[in-house]
């Protein structure tokens, strides 16, 4: 059955690996729809995302390319199937609801498994798409008990990613740990400006003449983590904080969205903590 | 004679402001071609820009207005003659040359009093367009010293403004005060990200997916004076310190002479160390 | 009782208007939050936008600026009450899905009175916001009665605007009359390039680097209409008539509902076929 | 000795083609630095462009080229030695200032061997820069004649590339034919949208809310041949056409200087009258 995959190759760079790795490719007789390849000069490194359409002996391929490549060289071979996330929120409905209407109109080829809030005034919005909501609220809890109360809800859906869609609680490192580059975050700042909370009050304060926003994958440090995606816009004096926050929200949702896009096309690798996109 | 004058007003915000000052505008007969207003409504402050066209009796109307309004008014009338700067380079040629020929094809109506230097090799290129080059070497001095020297140097030329073309040495409080809102400074980082040095070293290593220019007033904050203009683009992980760099030097350049081109023309207001650009 | 209202002044420039508007608001205690007014130099025209807050006298204050003002004026002092539109729809959900989802999250300050079709397949989207839909087939009607079915059908709603999200028949002359600078529509490329059907694929045919989207109000020339708003993003040889058309849609939902903000907060002028946004 | 060098591959697609490739480069013991391909899956057309690094045996490399590879494959390898233009004029400055500038402080790595006027104007600027300046006056010739003079003259100087940087004539088709995909030229709109003269003048008349300047390579037909770069800048109804005319050349310089770029590292193949850039 012809099938579409995608291959993903990083590894220290060497002389010859496009040859050898597209070589490879040639003799399973699977056709390069688009080849994309960098490479890191400063620390050697090489990067290639390759779409291949054919017949695939999937064992036999990867096996080929780990005799042939240098150790250290990590392939993955993605199938082309849908992928599955679960989104997180607090009580901002603009960046869920464009993924849930991206979504709905087939913008975004993904399955939504559920919405977990700390807050319940999302549920109806969620319910109207016909999607799971949860509310696993934070009353009374630790911060560890209740992020081990959202992974337990997490992992029953299995997602391959985990929306931050405006979700305002800092995770812990356990939690961050457990999905490592699978958890998507949107920052309502041009990030590293205005780290942290309140960033459109930050902003209103210093007096900027452009506002943005940032997805980025979470890490331990707080709004430190690799970046995927940035947008802009421009305000000016007239703009108060509370106007600065109305006008960044379909910032905040467009770069979210395609953060997430790219993300479910596999074209993102993380390295040093920053994204190589291909 | 007619003539045109832009009257610039700022006060504590009151009934009747725009209505009494038109009137004063009006029985002078004096013709209103543009009138930008903008009031602070978290501080409470008003501020206008009017330009006005016909026969002023400029003593007159500035009593006619101080007799009008409340104490506390600052109103400036100011002629619309060229207005006269002096520039500051250390060696790079981008924000400079920028200024230089747009001077000299008619985009940015200045008189290029001098353009002081303190390494010498911008000399040749702005002789080249005929207009007297200083070298004022911070070799062996002191900073106080050097500013010093620069600030005599500057004020033989009696400058409107003191435009600092990538001028990479930090200016001390005593030099700042003298000038107070007349130093434009580009930073090529879209701040409040990347303050101080090497910000395109900074911006690589975080990650970031746009890169910026910001033109300010300076203050005794290391890049923390009012922002008068920001601008970005859109840089990838391909993207080197350098290439940003390279990049980032038509933001710079473009921020830097708009920004000059909003100060000659006095839409500039400076309040609580932001800026109402009119 | 203190209210908000907004007085729209449009009339030949002349001398002192400012001053004799102001004023007689001054008279009637009404405090000026914002006031922007604009002089087309061309036509010698004078547009002014002045946002009131006080008791209103209405009859007294539009009799006092009638009596102030040259004829030829218009002045309209309009309530802040909520707008209700109506909006007209064919088969692409993004438009609309972003202005239910926008209205819903309070974004969009209007009542979405009723949501009317060509075709019923976002029937279903519609009625899970609660808003009534209406399938107005054109199957087997000429223009002129379609259009007819569509205005009666519309009129049901008094609404103050008609929105175009995505609707892709022409409206006729009767139809376009009946609601002067009411109908707002957007089109898929940056007007005047690529005026008519199929936009992305003309776009994709000539080779273009970068994609727009234009709303504006429609007139009796396809296309040519005032436009209100406009807004673009890049894109290069990779994208196929298919993925522009896909990338557009983000840039064609928020130009509308932009453009439709400003229409619901009385700040679009009409005038020559051109828009003066205040 | 090591070199770096361009090869530059197109051909109909086929299997195997990057792998042949790379191969090829790979037994030469050449390295490849960066690797950029497009498959146009409409027309069926593979384009690569390799960076390679290494000791080359030119002749052989070609011939291994064309043996391993299908009838209609275009192969060139070309060195990094620096380009070598020609610049054309009338009387605006902007464009070629900032070609002299940039070049003048590295940021354009390119001989700029002459500049020809039709008008005598920027004599004066170009030769600051030591650059010879030829006045090649329309004046009393037919276009043919005068297409003539500029080509022997053009042909002195044997550039890579000749630059119209605000040239107004328009072109014979002779002198277009002489020069295939040689000829950059900036257009003041974003393209197709007001093609021809005047184009300020036509988006001021059509109340555009956003204006642009477009890069392209010139063909027989007016503005039609193949778009390199684009981009674009704000307007209001505050600009005038002159405004406008004024606001765009900051848009056009840049435009057109980074198109230029492109075409001086051999990153732009033209097919079908569009342009890939890899």
């Amino acid at each position: 059955m012809i099938e579409k995959k995608i291959l993903l190759t990083d590894c220290p760079d060497d002389k010859g690996l496009i040859a050898k790795i597209t070589n490879i490719c040639y003799k399973h007789q699977l056709n390069i729809l688009h080849n994309n390849e960098f490479v890191d000069f400063e620390t050697k490194h090489f990067f290639m995302r390759t779409e291949l359409e054919g017949i695939f002996n999937e064992a036999t391929l990867l096996e080929d390319l780990k005799y042939s490549l240098l150790e250290g060289t990590h392939c993955r071979l993605i199938g082309t199937k849908r992928k599955r996330i679960v989104i997180l929120v607090t009580k901002e409905a603009h960046c869920l609801g464009d993924i849930l209407m991206k979504n709905y109109y087939g913008a975004l080829d993904v399955e939504i498994a559920a919405v977990i809030g700390n807050h319940d005034n999302l549920r109806e919005l969620v319910e109207r798409f016909n999607i799971p909501f949860h509310l696993v609220s934070h009353e009374g809890l630790t911060r560890i008990e209740h992020d081990k109360l959202l992974a337990e809800k997490i992992d029953e859906y299995t997602p391959d990613y985990i929306v931050l869609a405006k979700y305002i609680r800092v995770l812990n490192p356990e939690f961050v740990a457990r999905y490592p580059n699978r958890v998507i975050n949107i920052h309502h700042s041009f990030l590293p400006a205005f780290i942290g909370a309140k960033p459109y009050q930050q902003a209103y304060k210093r007096g900027v003449k452009i506002i943005g926003a940032t997805a980025h994958f979470i890490n331990n440090e707080l709004d430190q983590g690799p970046i995927i995606m940035q947008n802009v816009i421009n305000v000016d004096h007239t703009y108060s904080a509370e106007a600065m926050m109305r006008a960044g929200r379909d910032v905040e949702k467009t770069v979210l969205s395609r953060a997430l896009d790219l993300a479910l096309h596999d074209r993102i690798f993380v390295y040093k903590n920053k994204t190589v996109v291909l």
